[in-house]
């Protein structure tokens, strides 16, 4: 301990010359000069020796350049953060590391003793909550909050999961799965949906000052949108606003959102960027201001990105309102298009594996594609809500584009539907001649055909059309994969017949 | 109507306003302050409220801060408008909204009353040719022009249209295909191609400002490239000049062309951006000028985009012309390369359907291979064209270089030729042995993987080969895919045999 | 030649203006006042009107715009040139077009008269060693600096390549396969791993000028990682430091490692644009810096590029070194998990064909999976690396972060060098039972499947584990394809049993 005090106290001395120059930076971004506290002081003082990508990271941020008191003091269509008041202790100082990592410590199973500070490893939305209530309060609400066990207590996602990434070993012409194992789950399917962190104990590691203990937590690395964090609170926040700079910038950006929306199963990305938004994006986005609040349509952008449609405050000229911030990223969605076997309007609850459809499985349709429609939005609701998109589609386009569109995608959702039940029917037939196994539905070539059409091929048409990428209606796991594939199927079913 | 006239000024007193700081903003872009009309104002006062982005994205262009007169007076090489003489109302005002949405009003099928001003819904390539006659002429010769007709007016290809967008439905282990509906073609293969909008009647929709009545258009929204618009005109100059910026930036970054030339059916932009060219766009495209006419080689840019290519008037430092800016993008190419069975010389005529080849079919080529040379350019003319694309390669590389790239793409536009002559023959053994039906070509198991064969992987192969993208060439839908498709359709025409 | 002369003589009139008006625009990257040698001024008098692009691609360059002995003056960190000494003819003046084009010409068989000077068509690495002596040592080590040697010395490899490229024509049921070109191989697996430069003799191109003798090289273009050059060396440093701006920046960024790292068979570069880092790159990369030496963490850049992780030096604010410059890119690796049928450590020397495994092929592994570990790097240099590549991951992440993610990758690692062990007994059983034959195992369709396996799945899940890119471990080339392909192998060859 001695000698970590030494080392400790030699950097200190050898570093005041960057550290000042650093301070002399701040206040760029908030409006007036900007103090940090003892305890960020002191964090920052090693870690930007032993971390600096983040401690940098950090100082370019809002949160280092602005304090609490002066961010809530902005006008209401300004205000970047939610809480009607911030805490004294907090108001004051810039959001630095200690602020946010000493948070609400008893609840953090995660919390340590880390020279002389009482730190939490992970920040989670709970934490966060103290100046942004009501982006955590609706982010809780949504379907991502709850992705972990919308997986993982949905005993027909979950035999999806293991029938994927479970280990397969072969024996005497039969081939056997087991598992999978956690790890795999972790950077598979949990990757995006987010895992459960769960404290084990403590550790040793060694490290350039010494040996020194931290908790040895469960299931980490993962920034899955909906992990179950060591205080028990769901999602992370830096699955879109990147550690350290909590940027509203990388937020609105598309490429946030592609690190899980992206063909063959949700390829939102992908049409997005092949789309005429996505070329103009593309083509002009470094004239446009990512970082205004409000986002006023036009003067800061003239295309939208994801963030525009699906979640951000956008605003024309005058500063009327087109769309309000909403962090439950299914509330401006009337239907859901992918992950599962037909499309169908929203759930009413983000904990889908609450549904009971009428052969009691947790899924928002029967294999047949009837409804459950008690789980699930009703007409008025998804017209309210298809209204509020439309609002924002005309900012500019015309009324009659609009509605063109949307009654196209209509169409669209209808056909795809009606595809995918035919290829549901063939695969019944499979079953009733015995040729698979209808015990587990997802295990076998022909059912692995079946997963095809509507996991990859409806929802690429779908999305294709929402958004106006033609290659993915078309050639790219569109329309062209919805024909052969079930031309595929039929040939293994129906050898004889054409 | 009262009611609407009342609202109208009220949005008029308010947005005096905003309205002036932005006229304050003009002639950032041309040379002279610039006046709008009272019509264009008369637009803008409503539709910076009710269409704000579109607005926006004019009043940063070039249209909204140059004149007509000004923009004729320029030097011949840095015109970018192609008309002898502008007509005396426009010549002296910004190109606003009303200046381009009320031309030739007599035939437009689509003009309405809208609050007094005679309004073109759509403004079509015709109304452009009012400054950009040069264009228009060669535009209206390509095949892009024509891009509609040369489906629907092609029964082999609106065959192949039908076989993959229609509905299917399965009854008794048989497969029914009815439709396509209009719907799905607009936006799968008609939604680059282009739609027919004609009117069907007017409609009233509700507005924030009251009822009001306009025009009720099929096959809407769209912007392909052969669109035939409610003037009779074919075309949309916005499928690359992206409403309502109208930029020659957007036009020549690739983003623009990636809507629609895409893996798998024509890799034209990702063997681009994989291509050591899109590795120099990538990483230094923000040092370079995209907006300068005429676009000088070295100085504006380091790396050809496709337009750079493919229709730009490019020079050199000196201002000696490299090569001619023509809106006929097929007017520099000498072989086709993509789309139909076998590779072929550059049709003579924009509209492919009025080919006929020696079985009588309007393809360029017979199933076997054979030429329908009679529609098709001569050696003289493709020698003409590659001379003058070697001129373009010449300006960063050597003749031997780009002796030797033309030569290598020869011998594989040969060979792919010779892979899917390979897989034709295979077919056509299958059709002998009754495997299929050959009624139509287009709709089982070993007709799709022979599709592939020339529609995917000999198209990727030579696109990989003419910019130089290895993966297209090799396992991405490469000569991976040539070699093992080829196989399967083997391993199911001649089982037995190896 | 008279009329050469004369020419010569009007443009070098001509061009004084435009000419001198661009020396005046030097010395913007260098320290001090640039001249430029006699020879150079004559290259460019002539190539900025001939070949303009590289002209002025150069005129930006750091080549252009600073001198050896500047650039060997600065203190250790900041050196970009690793020579001792520069000779004194070189010393001061740029780093010119005569100067790269004249070295060594007594081992250039591409050297030739070009109006009155001698210029080596080719700059070869071992040209550039005069300035950059050390990387051209580290590359001459690493398997780039083989890569042609690696396939076309490697039996098996040659037997893939030529299986894959080859034409294939049918009879009487059969297919056969000859070849492949030269060229279909150069533009194919040849683009990447380099081709053999020879001169076939000299021969005469028409020029502006008039005719010009110029040396017949075969095999160009190509400017893969391994090309074999007229004097006899390997490698071409344009592959990444592209022509003729030569620019750190370039090399930098990941578009430049996208021309051969990408999906099916290598999806470096598509995980990594997938991934947090690659998002957190797109989103922020402008405000970055490329081109200062040493790159500071944090400071320059805020999340990795490829080469910040495999060959830049990278040092913390403090100038503490975080990792040493290496152009041996496999230098600071441990397991090799690509291109071959199981991951294993990395190969102790660059020329993999030396490789001798247990059963007498020259690969790392058997087909079964053993290791030929007497060729492969051991544990103790295996940890030395992960160590070393840790360090990098610590700038930002914590160690328990980096541990953890770490194990996760070694578990993934086993697991799908398990699951294509699976498919090569299920291969071995097809072999066996005479369903395919043994004597190529890369020509039949299950034998395409089980390339599959370890090419494209294997690869990806790991690559996706290694960057935390979630698409390419799931649903993309990953556990999805590992599972499913594997089930079609089983269909296959135990079609009874399930």
């Amino acid at each position: 301990m001695k000698k970590i005090t030494i080392c400790f106290f030699f950097i200190s001395i050898t570093s005041l010359f960057f550290f000042h120059s650093l301070s002399a930076t701040n206040g760029e971004k908030g409006s007036t000069s900007v103090s940090f506290s003892k305890e960020t002081e002191a964090c920052i003082e090693c870690h930007r020796i032993y971390s600096p990508g983040i401690v940098a990271d950090w100082q370019k941020s809002r949160h280092a350049t602005t304090v609490p008191k002066d961010a809530i003091s902005k006008p209401a269509l300004q205000r970047r953060i939610s809480a009607e008041a911030v805490s004294q202790g907090l108001a004051g100082v810039a959001v630095g590391c200690y602020e946010c990592h000493s948070l609400n410590s008893e609840a953090h199973k995660d919390n340590f003793d880390h020279f002389d500070l009482k730190i939490n490893v992970i920040v989670s939305p709970n934490d966060c909550k103290i100046c942004h209530v009501r982006e955590v309060e609706e982010y809780g609400r949504s379907k991502k909050a709850h992705a972990l066990s919308n997986l993982d207590k949905n005993p027909v996602c979950s035999l999806l999961v293991d029938s994927i990434t479970g280990m397969k070993t072969v024996k005497g012409g039969r081939i056997t799965t087991s598992g999978p194992s956690e790890n795999t789950k972790n950077e598979t399917c949990y990757a995006c949906h987010g895992t459960e962190v769960k404290l084990k104990g403590m550790k040793k590691i060694a490290t350039d000052l010494g040996d020194i203990e931290v908790p040895d937590l469960t299931n980490l690395p993962n920034h899955g949108v909906g992990r179950v964090n060591p205080d028990g609170s769901r999602g992370a926040c830096s699955a879109c606003h990147a550690r350290h700079s909590f940027s509203i910038e990388v937020a609105r950006k598309p490429y946030t959102c592609s690190q899980c929306h992206l063909e063959p199963d949700i390829p939102a990305y992908n049409v997005y960027m092949e789309s005429k938004h996505g070329n103009i994006f593309s083509s002009q986005y470094q004239q446009w201001k990512f970082d205004t609040v409000p986002w006023v349509v036009g003067k800061d952008f003239n295309a939208p990105t994801c963030a525009a449609c699906h979640n951000s405050l956008v605003v024309n000229e005058n500063g009327d309102v087109i769309q309000n911030r909403n962090h439950d990223f299914g509330s401006r969605l009337w239907v859901r298009i992918f992950g599962l076997i037909y499309s169908h309007p929203q759930p009413k609850d983000g904990r889908t594996y609450l549904i009971k459809n009428k052969d009691g499985l947790p899924l928002p349709t029967t294999f047949g594609g009837d409804l459950a429609s008690d789980y699930l939005i009703d007409k008025v609701e998804q017209e309210k809500r298809l209204a509020a998109m439309e609002k924002t589609c005309r900012a500019c386009h015309s009324r009659s584009w609009t509605e063109g569109h949307f009654t196209k995608f209509n169409l669209t959702i209808a056909e795809t539907d009606k595809m995918i039940a035919t290829s549901t029917i063939i695969l019944a037939d499979a079953w009733k001649k015995g040729l698979v196994n209808k015990k587990n539905p997802f295990d076998e070539k022909i059912e692995h055909l079946w997963i095809k059409e509507w996991l990859f091929y409806g929802n690429s048409v779908r999305y294709g059309s929402a958004m106006s990428g033609p290659d993915y209606t078309a050639f790219k796991n569109g329309w062209w994969d919805l024909t052969t594939n079930l031309e595929k199927m039929r040939s293994i079913v129906y050898p004889s017949k054409k």
